[in-house]
């Protein structure tokens, strides 16, 4: 255990360096009796993958996954499910200059200081090419969420540098290379992604994350919240800085009688808590803001320190994406359906036996 | 497993309500050979406990940790270490009005979904009483990453409602009540604390945790990222709604160019970052915001529904604190030194070995 | 986490030491609802309590059991459940004169090479006293599993020295302090022991564990089998050096026609397995024995060395027990217990949502 | 996590069954710069592979193991290590008539009684198939332990059916397809195997496996005893029944004068303990008996009940190991060596800073 596990009962375990052989990961604890092949898996990932505009970085990877066990006439058998992705266009050699400097705003250096050395090649484990397998892994549970609750995870581009996206249509979001859900932005984003490549530079972005559908009653009290596992998801999604749960950091300025969602028979009149409450759900939309840095492999030459620590110039060359966010968002409804399903187990291990005294309010809320 | 275990190889496990005989927890994993006693843990309890100001609670905790196991002839012996404090003010009729309604704002309703049932005295487990507990563990864990590697872990108020706290003198925070490091604002603070007591009404906060001295190669590629798990460990704290490291949300609106760390001879000429690079700590300070929102135990009536489903009026009596932000901050350190203690001892498990072949710019920099 | 903690979703965790000033636990993932008082776990921590026959350490430990939270109007909550025994009777001058010695048979030598150092008093962290909380903890298991699926868990003593006992008559067990179900072999009992203390020597035994009313289908098909984790369970209380389920050592010289257990419609027609196929139980009885070494603290003098490495005469005094599988028997019934609560819950985590298609045979088996 | 990982720090998660396209592993945790790659791994998988010799399954495997990921430029990067190994001989149409029926002594109604359906092919993630994984993970182990230490993982067969093996000359052990010690027992063996093939029956055995070199001081006092995590990796492999430390069962007639290993300047002077005391290695040599069942797979009819409930006859066709204790050695050698790794990475995690301060009796120690 060395950091390459997600979740307690649904846990995925990935391995894989950006320019090895295969990427891959290991879903155990996935209820038996889910239908499921490599064709629910794909659309996420074709989503996520490189190369698709040109607003991204120019790898192509096909991303075919594969599943190699755990599926049996169809169905998932309740043993652990083995994910396989080929790597097909790695070209390390386009890496070989950066073997012996340390990369500013990048992990080569905190790599080196950790394992006394590391696999250089376009990142290695530190690329976000790992997080490939959490979007295959996220549609796993995507499925059976949406099977057994109904519940849908959706995300989102809500910022990209100073374009702020507030005009939501959800509807819009999939037939643009931005994820954008505001029709009227597409062209604003389109003119600064074009200016952004000129310039050589990297901008960042806002993701956000809701789902919808949650039962209420899912979570710990105390450190494994639901909004803290999401903290934990989130925050371990490359480039992210910052997470929010409903307000987020609006809160500060809030008083308690503006912040607190009254109860109603017709149940919850607005959704500042982002549907956790006490670190469980409310059966409310839980809503999740997501900040995530500028990539800084970017051509503008910039100073940097080599392995004998003398300084010198570097320029990040490869192929990178401009805004590491845009392609985040699959990426994040991933590990939020993973939280989600973690949590649907847990909260079923501990209580499976209750029934539920309350009036379900959630049914009739506007979330 | 039910979430109250905090960490993977320092952890801690805690028990206890608000209103019940005591709370207690138990570290295991603590190195032996610690000089430990409960003088080492009383400092940052009394700095938590409630009663110390008129900003606070008026519930009076005298918040005395007792240690049951695991230290011997004044040393820590490497076996489970026990700690128990005994609640003293619990006034529990001071909650039976709220036994069959669900405060909003408040675990009640999520409690109730949850467990089919809960200990409504105080807010049972949901209330921050709990916390006590966690600042006594993160104690030990501050006493030997003080101790070991000159750590230090500390965190100040930066944001109360609209009062933003920027021009930081660390020596004066611990001299007032707010834990403000800013003496011009001092005023301003008490102030509008005296008006929001009056109004019955509670407001939201932001605190800043910062850790100096933590050495480079902390933290894991991954999943369990040194940032990742301060995100799980902060949105785990009481009514924090959104965690930032280095930059945070402001990196939505930065260049690469801007936002990359250069590194030097001399070591890093800036900290966006917040000391975590790829997940892994670089040997700047770790920077770390967070976002509390006002409780939602006010005197001003709101509605709500009870266990029948019904509407009513509810008012919260009971002893509360007008902002939680103020006492979150020895809390937030706990947090932030029980991750790093974990971090500390999973690292040298796996890289105990490593010889750092690189160059320890971080004695150097301006971090 | 360093090895105090057991179980993944039935937690216990503990502390405390022989001659400390209290041991203690927390039970983390009851469920709620559970009707629980301390006059649930007396019983069992009465059964396993020093002093109580002139078979055993004259220490006299009343070994009374405060539950301090985790339960509310008589039921659980949901919460973590902190238990505590204060300990009474620790005369720790006995053992002032092993501080610099290493007990052969004992803890001492490893404990000192791990941590550099050992609470010396009455084996510390080493002491069986440690396992009253396990008997606690699986008290709290015993009563969920008995109500829920009518499960019972019942050790006796199957051998001790060379008095093998064959004819089981489970009522008498509990009416003669060796937990003997052979009413015909007491006699033989009381007089070895006699002889036995008179030569201030210790006698090795062996102890079966059986649970009835087992579901079928608890259990993991790899790693975390249901009879891999009873084997971790039994191996980690003091003093067992092997573990056997169902025909156990037996099975070397069997063959496979002999061993398999046929299936009819009327159920199994043996039960060879223990009650454990493939890691996950049968529905039959699980059964299981252990061997438990006889105590290294003995009156029969001894070489052995000191903390300078030079050769001494030892000579254990203190209250020791000359035969430690009787007290054995309630501890291997708490740990039976929470393996199988733990698998309990694991089970319905994954699989609440399977029917069962198959016949369930067990009801009509001779198990 | 529903069983398939194994290990607290060095942990390996396994996926796939006996008829899939692959099985294969996660290895983390490794430690970084061990020089590594497939040469390491595929003697011990050659060892256990079947169709080596006529006394074991017909079916033929190449189990080539791939390294997939976390080796660059020929040593560990510390990053997770991905192992693929490719089914080339499943044949499953030899197991279609099985799909409906319970085989007695197998998983098939745990399983479908867990999960409500089964891949009936080859007994799916139930085959021993899956501990070729083990095999390769443990090679990785054991070279770790093999240079940093010196510690030796060897394991043979000490029992077949009524063959008993005690003149152990372990040079010979792997000169022969029963790892079998003692020369003088081959011919016994040959002919023994060469009946019981005839008979289409199938016996039982029992392997002692042995760690030479072990550090004192690995291990856990309370739950995760080294002992105990024995125990749990023993237990877990497929048609083990028993396991025992030291002298095991015999302890059950052993005096305390008897079995307590007395300590001098030079060294213990017995091994009764086999190398573990309070949980935690002595640094004697850790030694573990296991007793496996005979195969239920056999060729003499027998009866059983069909999915519906009903009566029928069953004889096992497809290609089975006659007695499945032979190639049981390496997978358990591997399974000490991972918990022997596991427990390294465990103690120096807690105890690095730790001089021990004791003498290292055991360097002198008749082992």
């Amino acid at each position: 255990m060395a950091g390459n596990s997600f979740g307690k009962l649904f846990t995925l375990t990935t391995f894989g360096e950006s320019h090895g052989i295969a990427i891959g990961g290991v879903v155990d604890g996935c209820p038996p009796g889910l239908p499921l092949s490599e064709a629910d898996l794909q659309p996420d990932l074709d989503r996520r993958k490189p190369g698709t505009s040109r607003y991204t970085t120019a790898r192509r990877e096909s991303d075919e996954v594969q599943i190699l066990s755990g599926v049996f006439e169809g169905k998932t058998t309740g043993t652990s499910i083995g994910l396989l992705i080929k790597n097909t266009d790695q070209r390390s050699q386009d890496y070989s200059t950066i073997a012996d400097r340390f990369r500013p705003g990048h992990a080569d250096y905190t790599y080196q200081q950790k394992y006394g050395a590391r696999d250089y090649r376009g990142g290695g484990r530190s690329s976000a090419r790992e997080t490939a397998i959490r979007v295959a892994a996220g549609a796993i549970a995507k499925k059976f969420l949406k099977l057994h609750f109904g519940i849908e995870v959706s995300a989102y581009l809500s910022q990209l540098g100073p374009i702020k996206i507030d005009n939501i249509q959800p509807s819009i979001k999939e037939s643009n290379p931005f994820f954008c859900p505001d029709p009227s932005k597409l062209e604003e984003l389109d003119a600064y992604m074009r200016d952004l490549k000129k310039s050589g530079d990297s901008i960042g972005a806002k993701v956000t994350v809701i789902a919808t559908g949650v039962k209420p009653g899912w979570g710990e009290p105390v450190f494994d919240r639901l909004d803290a596992d999401i903290a934990l998801a989130m925050m371990g999604i490359n480039a992210v800085k910052g997470v929010e749960i409903g307000d987020g950091f609006d809160v500060v300025e809030q008083r308690g009688s503006e912040h607190r969602d009254s109860l109603t028979p017709e149940g919850f009149t607005s959704n500042h808590s982002g549907g956790v409450l006490g670190g469980i759900s409310s059966g409310q939309d839980v809503v999740v803001n997501i900040a995530l840095k500028p990539t800084s492999s970017i051509s503008v030459p910039g100073k940097t320190i080599n392995l004998q620590g003398e300084e010198i110039d570097i320029v990040t060359k490869g192929r990178h994406d401009p805004c590491v966010g845009i392609r985040a968002v699959p990426i994040a409804e991933a590990m939020l359906a993973l939280v989600l399903m973690d949590h649907c187990l847990r909260h079923r291990a501990q209580n499976a036996q209750v029934t539920s005294i309350t009036p379900d309010i959630c049914d009739k809320s506007k979330s």
